[in-house]
């Protein structure tokens, strides 16, 4: 990664921080790593962030939860035939995308936050909650707007949101992007189905 | 959790080390912790693991693929209706039943070790979808012991598999198993409609 350094550098540390929580995890994420990247001055982590460590982790969360949020709203804009089963596949369109084009280097940051801070940092904990529940409030939208009913919306913004954090690591993990093409082929019949005739 | 000290020392600094993978991820995962836990003698971790910690996380991650993998033929074996959808059932109520009884401390060790060492240490990346694809083929043995079609039943493993994952991570940032019942009553007649008619 180059750091785009026509943004404002705490802008630079939090996208720099988040990619280092991406693709390591909160626990090995390193201060100086993440300030090196941003290529921001040094003394500016203390001059942003006086809370440390646990403030830029937290702006990295919150920042991915609403950046993640946008994107399902600005899918649900762009697609040509907007479905639940079309938005699926527009969200694991992303990830592919992006292993794609960059490797599997980086994951889902929540899901990284998840793994190493959930039991033991109940604040971040927070944060990663609410960045989930903005994501899931996105999806859950824009079901309703396509007609999927209130309550099967929460349940299959769920199911959307597992299927592919799930598919993420797998892909990661196999380095390949099969799984994210095998959760949307086969959630697709059952997602469109799921809107009622209007 | 109190080591079970019927168990022998390995075995013991083995599964100890698999909990705290779930609990915080490899990279908090300390040596000393795991022998303090595993009511383990101080000298065992250098006589039974000369190769450190990367030995000792890469034996807890194949235990913990290998039990996920017995598991999956466990509940076949015994479930009353053996289904697709009564497999998922159950594989997803270990996990509940397991936050239930325990709190949300653990998630998947798999998950975690892909979230903080799949970019940066290959040599655990390659245990870790050793892990999964050990499960994965339990599960896919099982969908076509059921009657599903070879081709449906690699699909199916993988979102189940995917699915059961996103649904442990937003359980545990949530502290509720929601999101696993979720999973599972969305998905279930998906599953089980995958049975051809025999």
């Amino acid at each position: 990664m180059t750091a785009d350094i026509a943004r404002p550098a705490r802008d630079r540390i939090v996208y720099a921080a988040a990619q280092s929580v991406r693709e390591r995890g909160v626990a090995a994420t390193g201060l100086r790593g993440v300030v090196a990247e941003a290529e921001a001055p040094r003394g500016s982590l203390q001059h942003y962030f006086p809370g440390g460590k646990d403030q830029l982790v937290g702006e990295a969360l919150r920042w991915s939860g609403n950046f993640a949020a946008d994107q399902v709203r600005h899918y649900a804009r762009e697609l040509r035939r907007p479905t639940p089963g079309t938005l699926f596949a527009a969200m694991a369109r992303q990830w592919r995308d992006e292993f794609s084009r960059r490797g599997f280097q980086r994951g889902c940051p929540l899901v990284a936050a998840a793994a190493d801070v959930a039991s033991t940092d109940p604040q971040l904990r927070d944060t990663v909650r609410t960045g989930f529940d903005g994501w899931l409030a996105a999806v859950r939208q824009e079901l309703r707007r396509m007609g999927v009913p209130a309550g099967r919306a929460d349940s299959l913004a769920v199911l959307m949101i597992s299927a592919l954090e799930g598919a993420i690591v797998l892909a990661r993990i196999n380095q390949d992007v099969r799984p994210l093409t095998t959760v949307v082929r086969q959630l697709r019949p059952l997602l469109d189905e799921a809107v009622t005739a209007r």
